[in-house]
């Protein structure tokens, strides 16, 4: 059976690698890691409680993600208090420096996507992004082939 | 400047990378690699001349191509012949039991894809696939967000 199009993953997956890609400009001249951006983006949606809830949230290793963190604290551009529930947990919040770093990088990024989408007539953009944000949204384990 | 969508790559990468794994089952009820696949894809669309060509258009290492090209061979899945016009290169071609192998592995892919797919509005989705291979067709390094 002859198909008319590719599979998702063979167009999706050079095209989230060329997307991560073209991030890497941005991030250098704002002086940020892609874990670290990461980061502050996640706290900006709402504040972690280990450190392992962050790296599983950010897909990242929980070793990797320790000088990711300690990095961001001395920037001040995140804090870790105690948390007032459980002593042995720690609170991971973005200050308002972060917040602030996170809004220019992102601001940035987003000029760029806008150009790349401008590609796309109008729309099939809106709907575009509408689909890829339903998708995002499922759990990895909801996007499987088995019947 | 709070926006109000995720960047792109933040909501694709982790999509694609789960739209790879889903496909793993498949691919091993098969008997046949990621990269096997990848080759059989391509050269289904084409033949090609050399097997840096190859790796270059699946976007892998030359050194991890030629086990994968060893073995799709042994199977009879591809054929290398001499090229004709240039007798240092050989001709890698898939072969009708290498077409039918990918157009099975396709078919169950797609299968799952297409329920997937389902969970997206229809209006929606169709503007979703012609986006997606629209972005799939821009060559890398015309996703760049330097202006």
């Amino acid at each position: 059976m002859a198909s008319n199009r590719a599979d998702l993953a063979a167009m999706m997956y050079p095209v989230s690698r060329a997307l991560m890609a073209a991030e890497l400009p941005i991030l250098r001249t704002h002086e940020i890691s892609m874990w670290g951006y990461a980061v502050l983006n996640t706290l900006v949606e709402q504040p972690i409680h280990t450190q392992s809830a962050l790296a599983k949230e950010i897909g990242a290793d929980k070793t990797r993600i320790i000088p990711v963190l300690d990095e961001l604290q001395e920037r001040a551009l995140i804090e870790r208090t105690p948390d007032p529930d459980d002593r042995r947990a720690r609170r991971l919040a973005v200050t308002d420096a972060g917040r602030a770093l996170r809004d220019a990088v992102q601001a940035d990024i987003q000029r760029g996507e806008d150009r790349l989408l401008a590609r796309i007539p109008a729309a099939d953009r809106t709907a575009f992004l509408r689909a890829l944000a339903l998708l995002a949204e499922l759990a990895p384990e909801e996007i499987s082939y088995l019947s």
